[in-house]
C-alpha cells in the first residue's frame, strides 16, 4: 500500500476503533423483566442509539430520547434522536433533558436505564436547577471558560448547578443503571465526560465556590445562591463514590483515545511497520506540537534515535488554535500546515491529522493529508508560500487547494484528534 | 544519587561534552614552520582561545584576538579577548573585527590561522562592506528578524554584505587555515555557524535579493546597491564550494547538541537509566512545548508506552518564548513552569531544563529544577497559583521562592538548551 493510502487506512480503523456501531454491541445486558429507557447525550449518541436498536431483541420493549449536536443525528426507529446546539446549548436541548429526566423518574427497579454518554453532553444535556435560568448557566460556563479554567474544573461548577450531571440521573432514577461511555477527556473517567450523569461525583459545592474564586470569576446572583445554599445544607449535595445509589449502577467506559490509538499502531503492525505512541492526551498549540514533533522525526532520519525508521509517530488529545488571521482550517490543518513547513525539504516523511469525529473545527473535512512532494505541488500551482496560510490560519485552503482534505462528513463519535508522522526510511 | 543530583549532574556531563576546555586540545594541530594566528568570535570564543593557549607548545609563536560577548570573557595570556555587544553589535565589535581581517592579511602560505567559530558569530563578527555603514548593517538584519525569516535567509543577506563571513576570511588569507566549530545550529554545517566565515558559501548575491523579496523587506538604499551590483558581476561573489582557496582550509565541527545529548544520555546509561533523545532540533514556543512532552510523560506513565520507565526524557534545540507578561524568566524557567502545570500531581516525575551557555533569557540563572513536591512546596509557601507565574512570565520568581534555580554563570560554550524529565517508575 502506498503511504497516504497507509495513512488514510490506519485512520478508518482508529475510527473504527471507537464507533459505537462496532464496539457498543458487545456491552449490552440482557433486556430486563421490565422496561428498557435509553437516554444519552453527547456526539456520539445517535449512534450509540442506532447500536442499541439494532442489536436489541426485536420482541422486547425498547423506547428512549439521545441528544446529539446537529447534523450528527442519523436515522433510528425506537429510539428518538434530538439535534441541539453545542457548545452553546440551545432550547431543543434544554426541553429534551426536560423529557428524558421525566421519563428517568418514571423507571422502577424491574427497568432498566441504559445510559449513551459521549463528549459534547455536558452542554447538550444542559438543565439548570431551579431558580436558575439557561442563560446564568450559560453565562457561567462561558465566564470560566474565559478565565482559563480546566474542563475538570468547569464541571465541577457544573455538576453543581444541574438537574442531570454529577450523577442526580442515577440518584433521580429507581431502576437499574448502565452508563456505557465514550471518553474524549485525558484519564477517562465517567465523572469527566459529560459531566458524569451518572456517575459519583467527588467533589461538593465548596469545590465550586472556591473555583469561581480562585479564577475570579464572578457569577449571576442566582449562582452565587444555590452554591451558597448547597454550601450551607439547604441543598443536597450530588451524590458521592460510595453512595448506596451507585449499588445498583455501573459505568463501563468502551471507547477511548487510547484505544483508538492502540487500534492505529496495530494497523501499522499488521503491515509490517513499527510504530510509537506518543501521548493520548496532548495539549497545546497546534502548531507548536508540530515543531516538537518535526524535531522528533528529524532525530530519528538523522541520528537513528529515539526509534529507527520505518517507523509511525502516532498521538491523540486536543490541540488548540489561536486565531490570527481570518482563514480556514481547524487544529488538524494547522498542525500538518505547521508540520510541512518545519519538515520543509525532508524526503520519505508522510503524515495525516484528522479529528476522530469528522469535523476538523468549523470545516467540512475531517483532516488532511502531508507528503513529501506537498511543497514542490504547491509551488507548481503557483500557490503563496506556506507561511502565508499558516500566518492566516488558512490550512484549509492550502490542503484543499492541493486536494489533500480528509473528508468523512461526521462520524459520530469522538475521542479527539488522530495523529500520525510516518517515516518510511 | 537522589533524582535533583541526577538531573544537575547529568546537566554537567552534557555540558562538559561541548566545554572547549575539554574538547578543543585534541583538535589542535602543529605549529606550523611560520606563525600562528588564533581569531574567532562567539559565545566560546574565549573558552577558545584559553584551549588553545594552555595546549599550545610554549615555545611555539602564538598571538591573536577572539570576540566574545560582555560577560563571558575570562583570562588569557597570549590571545586577546574583545567583548562586544550581542546580539546587536557595537562599535567594540566592530574594531575588533576590522583588527581580525587585517592581521589575517599578514598571512603568509607558511603559518596557520587558527580560527575559533562558536554561536553569536554572525553578529559578534560583523563588519560591512564598503558602501554599507553599520547601521544599515543592523537595520536590514532587524527587519529580516522581524519579518520572520528563519536564521539561514538572514545569513544569505549576512554573507553578501560581509568583509568576513560567507567564507571570505579563508578567501582573504594566505596561509593553512584551520577553522574549529562549536554548533548552535539544526544541521551543524559550518556555514551556517556565524554565518560562515571560513566555509564555502553555497548561496549568490541572486538569493540574497530573492530573499528579501520574499519576507517583503525594504533594504536601505546602500544594500540595494551592493546586491544588485552583485548580481550584475560588479562585485565578488562568496567563494563557492570547489573554489581552490578551501584546498588549504578545513572547517571541522567539534560540538554539537547532539553530542552534548548523548554525553547526557551516556550519564544516564552509566547510572543504569535508560534514556530516549527526543530531538536536538526542538523549536516551538516553550510553554506548549512543555505540553507535549507532559503528555508523553503521562503515557509513559499510564500505558507504558512508547517507553518504559525508569527513563530519561532528553532534548536540545531553541525554544522560544513570547512575552505576554512582565515577570522573569527565560526560556528553560519558562518550559518547566509549563510542565509543572500540565503534570500537576503527577509523582515520581522530575525535571530540569537549563540553557548550555550557562544565561536562561537574561536572568542570571542557567535554568531551573522541577520535582514531584514542587508544587506542594510552593503552597506552603503561600505562593500564588503556578498558572499566575506563568501567565506572568514570572517563572524565574517561582523556582527562586523554592530555591530551584540552577546557576552557573555563563559556562562560555553554547549549544542551546538541554531539558530532561526523568521517571522513576
Amino acid at each position: 500500500m502506498d503511504p497516504r493510502s497507509l495513512l488514510i487506512e490506519s485512520y478508518k480503523a482508529a475510527v473504527a476503533a471507537v464507533d459505537p456501531l462496532v464496539i457498543l454491541p458487545q456491552h449490552l445486558p440482557k433486556p430486563p423483566k421490565g422496561r428498557t429507557l435509553v437516554i444519552g447525550a453527547g456526539k456520539a449518541a445517535a449512534s450509540m442509539a442506532a447500536a442499541v436498536e439494532r442489536n436489541w431483541p426485536a420482541d422486547a420493549p425498547l423506547e428512549g430520547v439521545v441528544i446529539t449536536r446537529y447534523e450528527h443525528g442519523m436515522p433510528t426507529s425506537r429510539i428518538r434522536v434530538v439535534e441541539a446546539g453545542h457548545p452553546v446549548p440551545d432550547e431543543n436541548g434544554e426541553a429534551a433533558a426536560r423529557e428524558i429526566l421525566a421519563a428517568v423518574q418514571t423507571l422502577g427497579p424491574d427497568d432498566l436505564l441504559l445510559a449513551l454518554v459521549s463528549g459534547g453532553g455536558s452542554s447538550l444535556l444542559s438543565l439548570p436547577v431551579e431558580g436558575i435560568s439557561m442563560t446564568e448557566l450559560k453565562q457561567v460556563t462561558k465566564d470560566l471558560l474565559k478565565s482559563g479554567a480546566p474542563i475538570q474544573d468547569m464541571n465541577t461548577v457544573r455538576k453543581h448547578l444541574s438537574l442531570i450531571q454529577g450523577g442526580r440521573l442515577t440518584a433521580a432514577c429507581k431502576a437499574q443503571v448502565l452508563a456505557l461511555v465514550i471518553s474524549d477527556v485525558t484519564g477517562d473517567e465517567a465523572t469527566h465526560i459529560a459531566s458524569g450523569p451518572c456517575a459519583p461525583d467527588p467533589t461538593t459545592f465548596a469545590d465550586a465556590v472556591a473555583i469561581l474564586k480562585r479564577w475570579e470569576v464572578t457569577p449571576p446572583a442566582s449562582v452565587a445562591k444555590v452554591l451558597d445554599e448547597g454550601v450551607r445544607g439547604i441543598r443536597a449535595e450530588t451524590p458521592k463514590p460510595g453512595d448506596p445509589v451507585f449499588a445498583r449502577c455501573e459505568n463501563r467506559v468502551i471507547g477511548t483515545a487510547t484505544g483508538m490509538l492502540t487500534a492505529a499502531a496495530d494497523f501499522f503492525a499488521a503491515h509490517g511497520i513499527a510504530s510509537a505512541v506518543l501521548g493520548d492526551s496532548v495539549t497545546g498549540e497546534a502548531r507548536e506540537v508540530a515543531k516538537v514533533y518535526g524535531a522528533l522525526a528529524r532525530e530519528v532520519r538523522t541520528h537513528d534515535r529515539p526509534f529507527k525508521a520505518p517507523i509511525a509517530l502516532i498521538s491523540g488529545g486536543e490541540c488548540t488554535v489561536t486565531v490570527r488571521g481570518n482563514g480556514r482550517g481547524g487544529r488538524c490543518a494547522e498542525f500538518l500546515m505547521s508540520l510541512c513547513i518545519d519538515l520543509e525539504g525532508s524526503a520519505d516523511m508522510y503524515a495525516l491529522a484528522a479529528d476522530t469525529d469528522g469535523i476538523d473545527g468549523s470545516e467540512d473535512n475531517a483532516g488532511a493529508y502531508l507528503g513529501p512532494d506537498s511543497l514542490a505541488r504547491a509551488a507548481a500551482k503557483g500557490l503563496p508560500k506556506a507561511l502565508a496560510f499558516l500566518e492566516n490560519n488558512d490550512a484549509y485552503s492550502f490542503f484543499e487547494a492541493l486536494g489533500d482534505l480528509i473528508v468523512t462528513g461526521p462520524t459520530r463519535t469522538n475521542v479527539n484528534d488522530y495523529r500520525v508522522i510516518l517515516l518510511t526510511r
